[in-house]
Parts: structure tokens; C-alpha cells; sequence
């Protein structure tokens, strides 16, 4: 292994973790932050709720009044003025109603110059919800549309009007107060209607939708679902503020920035990636290729969700993939790495985040019988890197935008 | 479809395959071409060898003798001093033998002020071969390593051992003379002992590799042959002096400049692209959609070989696909595009060069009826580009020199 590009490597997967903490980026955000001399009353809602609401109250100093709806397991100490609450993920329970319910009454009767601080993460769409019809029949019309093939689209355009909260619809309950929204995005590409169902955000379905969608998969639902499909979501929320933070493009920026700091020319190739993980590893040996012997330290950053389409029966992960695919590609360039992780620290079913591998990484792995190419037919990134300490472990980093992969070329020092 | 993008791009095509033309490529390289002082034979081989002959007369004035060995009707016309020959193609024939006799004996008594300009190009594995064994020997062991899954390393490691020429020994029997080495390369990543089996290039495979390719296939050889196998190539030429060009590697500078000269700002991305068609083109839309709204003029530009696991009963290319799964990704940007095209003039069993897409193609292609992804699925990429005027379309070019695409964004003008 290289010595000198791991710990390059290393330096570029803190700094860039570091930037996308909930607390980092709730901090960043909250630069622009100004109460309108009123209440702040927040509500934190998703997988990293207690840490944005934390770090909120710690940057704002304190809040009038609030509450905290996420995971079980994920409330971790009292924090002033905010009930803190946990409920179902991924199915919705009861204390997902209960919880939705009690926001609710907190921001009903606030005032024009109240300011309603909305800390938004993923999984929010379980976390946080209010179903206007019996939670059962919610239930047996996601159950018709996932068994009849519906995409994620056509889910929400329905249950976002099957919703109290959903669709914009929560910021509508806020008015006349102001809405100061953070968003975590967790989606590649910030499509703030689809993180969480987007609460706070216009909604861009239309009523219009939702009929061609029950006409489509022949729904049968009560008349009362079918008159709430006719009522129509917000499509303008004029006293919303969004900031979207710690998202991959963030996370990609901070990659970057470090890149830079470390000395290598740094070109940030996208933060929209989705293609096969492995072909993204094919491409970016490819450019390595292209620009070895040429002099100086180049650095290329992609940043986004692969994908990985199992053929196997091994362990990995779409980062994994990336970095063993990659180690082919650039297999005996002395001064060249490809590493790739995701933010959250989980690729696949691993305790990885991702893998880093080398010039040398295809060769030793050949010298203690591995044959890359079989490798990754079988999906077994993580046993074939784990046995050249080509993995990357972080354990959960309490964040979740994505994942960012590096290539790395030293041309001379 | 964006007609200033299209415009721009079919200048980029033209600009780029200008450029790789052998008589451009030759023209150029003869800059570095100073005859010491003796004779200047000419030898010629491959597939676009009497074009590279042609300019190479054109731009030294005379040559004092030479011979042009290339496929069947690809002579077109008299060239002064020069024997023109047509062989077998891709299956070596009489013809062929009998035309690298002639070179031979053409070289094998010059001294050592003469130079050869020997003048390659694809196609010359077949088109110039001398064997050292009986040709049916040949093509027999041919068989048994092809019929066993022998690889092409493999094949090439024995079979330049059984060559007159093959392995740098056609250089060997040059010198004394000086071999001044003009090569149109068609493999990525120009390794010279690969294209046409390196006639005048160190070989670097050693007897005991064609042994041990002997004893893994268990190949049922002559001991004539099998005493050849001993026979070791050349390691060193000190004769011999290389200009490798109009690669793959030229035809993406070649764009890059163009790119510039239209005033985008350009990224070269790779010249050694290998990965799955459909993922580059995602790959390359996922870069466009980065910049998307970010203001100014940019281009991408990735040139090599890409590949296609064909799964439908559809037509295609591997250029068309790169482009018809790009047109996916960039669906609704206005003022981006993407294109890629072989740089013979031929993609797949299609009578085009490749694709072009923009913001505007997915789009139109869905009002037609298609569905893009089905469409990728089938391969039939022909027919989705061609029902919205997607095609490129050149003809034969007269080179072949791989592929390149590009990504345009028009930010503002």
C-alpha cells in the first residue's frame, strides 16, 4: 500500500465527514438565521433530529419551545425547553401520530412574528405524520400500490394528500408565523418535496396526479380517501425559508477543499452520480490512466448514489465495488488511489463505509490468490479488500448524504 | 433539439476526425522524419497503409522505393516507386506471405545510412505475416489456443515466436538500417507490441511464457514449432524510432481544442474510457447536471473503447447507447448535450457514427412513444436516435482510432 495517498486519504474522508455532521451543517446554516423578535418554537424531525436540535439550541443559545421526533434508540439527553420523542421507522406507529399531533398544536397558534425552526432529516416520511383517514386504510392503499408496481412518485402523490403534514402541509399550519427550514438532504439532487415528503415545501403534484394514479393501478380505497385526493396541496408557501445543508454537494465541496489544502489540482467531476458502482470505478481509473506520468497531484471528485445490481452470493457495498473495480483499472501506477465511501459509515450490509485501494492493491491481491475480476462478479468487495486492508471502517458517523468517491494521482513532490 | 448545441457539436466531429486522418496523422508526424542520408524505403501496413503511404509521398516529396501491404480493395491508386499489395483480411493469405517476402527482401540489404519508414496501422496482424512454420501448422495451433479460451496475450506470446516479422523482428531484419516507425494506433492505450503484433517494437512476452502457454492449453504442437518456441524476440531495438499517431489520444486533444475554440471551458476527462456504454453516458449526464445553472461555456470530453453486454434484439452501437442513456439524464436541461462517435464512421452493424442527444431528446422521444429505458434494454438505440434525427452519420472515415464523447453546457452566451 501506498503510505503517503492513504493518509492523504484518510485526511480528505475526515475533513470531508466533518462537514456534513448534523451539527457542523446545523451550525452553518443557522449563520443566516434571524428571529423576527417573536417565539422560536423548533420541531426536529428524522433520523437526525436530537443532533440538529442540539446543535440548534447550542448555536441559537435557546429556544422558546420545542420537540424532537426520531428513531428509537436515538435520543441521546434532555435538551432545555424541547419534549424529545421516539417513534416507528420505517412503518409509521402510533407514536408517530402522537408526536405529529403535539407539533402540530405547538405551531397552530403562533403569530406573524413567531419563527418556526424546522430541522429536517431523512426518514422523516415514517417519523413524522398524520394521516387524515384510519392509519389501517393508510396502510391497505400503500399496500395496493406497492404490490401493483407503483414508483416512489405516484406513493407520495397519493399519500401526500392521504396526509396532515405531508406536501407542504405542515408549513401551512404554521402560518401566519415564519418557517425557517434545514434541510439534511439525504436525496441526491435536493428534491425538497421527496426528503421526508417534504413538510415545509410546495408541493409539485397535482390532484390531477393523484386521480390518473388510483385510475392506474385500479385502487380501491373509501370515498373518503377519494374526496381528500381532490383537495389540493400547497403549491406556494410563501412564509417558508429553506436551507438545504450536509448534503452530498456539500459533502463533495468539503472533499474538494481538502483535495485543494492537501495540495492536489482538484476537479470535482459531479455530485449527481447514479450509475453501476463498478463502471463508476472503470471510469475513474480511466481518468488516473490518462494523466499518469503527466506531473503534479491531481485530484477527482465524484460524489452521488450508485448503484450496485447483485449477481452474487459475497459481502460489499457500492463503495466497496467502486474501489475494487478501480484497482484493476489502475493496477501498477505507483502513485495513484481510488476510495469511495458513504457518509453515513454503513455500505451495504458491512461494518465498512467504503474502500480505499492503490497501484499495488490488484498485485496483492493476486499474490494471496484472489482474482479481482471473480471478486467482483461475486459481489465479495469486502472480504477481497478486507484482505489487503482496503477497507474503510468509521463506524456510524450520525450522518447520511450520500457517499463520495476520490482518485488520487501523485505526479511528483 | 438545441440547434446551436447540434451545431457545435457536429464542428467538435468534424474538427476531431480531421485531425486523426492519415494523412493529418502522417503529415504531422513526418514533421520528426530526417532521412540520414541513404536510401528511404517505404513499407506500409494495415488497413489505412496506402493512405498513409499516399501522404507520406505527398509530404517527403519521393521515397526510393517501397511497398504497400493492405486489404482487399483499399489500393486506389499508382503510387511512384511504390509496389502496391492486397491480402487477406482478418484470415492471412497467400498473398500476404508473399507481400512480406517482398518487404524483406526490400530491407534486408540496406546499410546503415538507409532509413525505413515503415508505416502501420490497424489490421496489419493479418495483412503482414511471414510464418516460420508450414501456414497450416499455424493456423492449426491458432485453432487450439482459440478452441482452449487462450486470451489474446496468450495467442500473441505464441505466435510471434512462430513469425518472421511479428515481435520487433521485422526491425531486426531492417537493421543496419534505421526504422523510422509511424503508428496509427486502434487500441487504447497505444501498447505498441499489441497493434499488429509490433513488427518493429521490443516484444516483451519471453519464451518461457510461450511454454508455459504450451503446457496450460496442453497444445498438440510440431517440434519444429516447438524449437521456435525457444527462440527468444527481441528485447531491444536500437534502429528502431516510434511516432504514435492518430491514437485515440489525438482524436481527444483534437476535441478538446475544438471545444475550446467554440469557447467552452474543457475538461479531458480520459483518453482510456472502457467501461459499460449506457454507464459512461449516465456518468457523463450525472457531470452536465453538476453545472447545470452555474454560468459559462463547458465541455467534457472522454475518448477509448467502451463496451456493450448485449441483452436485446435491438440495433445499436456502443456510441449510441453512450448517448441514448446520457439523453436520460439530461431530460429538460436546456442547454446541454451530449454526443460520442466511433472515429471510423461506424458504430455496431449500423450505418451510423454515433448519437447526439440534448436537454430536448427525452422528451421528444416519449411524445413518439418510446421508452427510454426499454429502448436501452432492447439495444435498440438506432432506432430510438433515429426517430428524432439523433443520428450521426459520416460514412467510412478512412481511419479508425476508437471513440470519443462529449458533454456540452451552455451556461450563457
Amino acid at each position: 500500500m501506498n503510505t503517503q495517498l492513504r493518509r492523504d486519504a484518510d485526511q480528505i474522508i475526515a475533513a470531508s465527514l466533518k462537514a456534513v455532521m448534523p451539527d457542523e451543517a446545523v451550525h452553518n446554516a443557522l449563520k443566516d438565521f434571524k428571529p423576527s423578535g417573536g417565539k422560536t418554537i423548533m420541531v426536529a424531525v428524522g433520523k437526525a433530529a436530537w443532533q440538529m436540535a442540539k446543535a440548534a439550541v447550542e448555536t441559537l443559545g435557546r429556544v422558546d419551545g420545542g420537540i424532537v421526533i426520531t428513531k428509537y434508540g436515538h435520543v441521546k439527553g434532555v435538551l432545555p425547553r424541547v419534549v424529545c420523542f421516539e417513534a416507528g421507522h420505517p412503518v409509521p406507529d402510533e407514536n408517530s401520530f402522537m408526536a405529529a399531533k403535539m407539533a402540530i398544536d405547538m405551531v397552530d397558534s403562533l403569530r406573524e412574528n413567531d419563527t418556526v425552526l424546522f430541522l429536517l432529516s431523512g426518514g422523516g416520511s415514517a417519523l413524522f405524520e398524520l394521516p387524515l383517514i384510519p392509519p389501517g386504510d393508510l396502510q391497505n392503499i400503500t399496500g395496493q400500490l406497492l404490490s401493483r408496481g407503483a414508483d416512489i412518485v405516484e406513493m407520495n402523490t397519493v399519500r401526500k394528500r392521504l396526509s396532515g403534514v405531508k406536501g407542504g402541509r405542515f408549513a401551512q399550519k404554521c402560518a401566519p408565523a415564519r418557517v425557517f427550514s434545514v434541510v439534511l438532504s439525504d436525496i441526491v439532487g435536493d428534491p425538497l418535496d421527496m426528503i421526508a415528503s417534504g413538510p415545509a415545501s410546495p408541493d409539485t403534484s397535482t390532484c390531477a396526479q393523484a386521480a390518473a394514479v388510483v385510475k392506474k393501478y385500479g385502487l380501491d380505497i373509501s370515498s373518503r380517501a377519494m374526496e381528500l385526493l381532490n383537495v389540493e396541496t400547497p403549491k406556494e408557501l410563501n412564509n417558508v425559508e429553506t436551507r438545504i445543508t450536509g448534503s452530498v454537494r456539500e459533502l463533495c465541496a468539503a472533499a474538494v477543499r481538502e483535495c485543494r489544502a492537501l495540495g492536489y489540482r482538484t476537479v470535482l467531476l459531479t455530485d449527481r452520480l447514479c450509475c453501476e458502482a463498478r463502471e463508476a470505478g472503470s471510469f475513474l481509473a480511466s481518468i488516473l490512466k490518462t494523466y499518469e506520468g503527466e506531473g503534479g497531484n491531481l485530484a477527482f471528485v465524484a460524489g452521488g448514489e450508485t448503484v450496485v445490481h447483485v449477481t452474487g452470493h459475497g459481502l460489499g457495498g457500492r463503495n466497496q465495488e467502486i474501489a475494487l473495480s478501480a484497482a484493476a483499472g489502475i493496477r501498477g501506477m505507483d502513485a495513484a488511489a481510488v476510495f469511495s465511501l458513504g457518509s453515513d459509515g454503513t455500505d451495504g450490509p458491512t461494518d465498512a463505509a467504503g474502500g480505499y485501494v492503490d497501484g499495488t492493491t490488484a498485485g496483492e491481491l493476486e499474490r494471496l490468490g484472489w482474482d479481482v475480476s471473480a471478486a467482483l462478479r461475486d459481489n465479495d468487495a469486502y472480504h477481497a479488500l478486507g484482505a489487503v486492508g482496503g477497507l474503510i471502517i468509521t463506524g456510524p458517523t450520525g450522518t447520511n448524504v450520500n457517499d463520495v468517491s476520490v482518485a488520487l494521482l501523485r505526479g511528483g513532490d
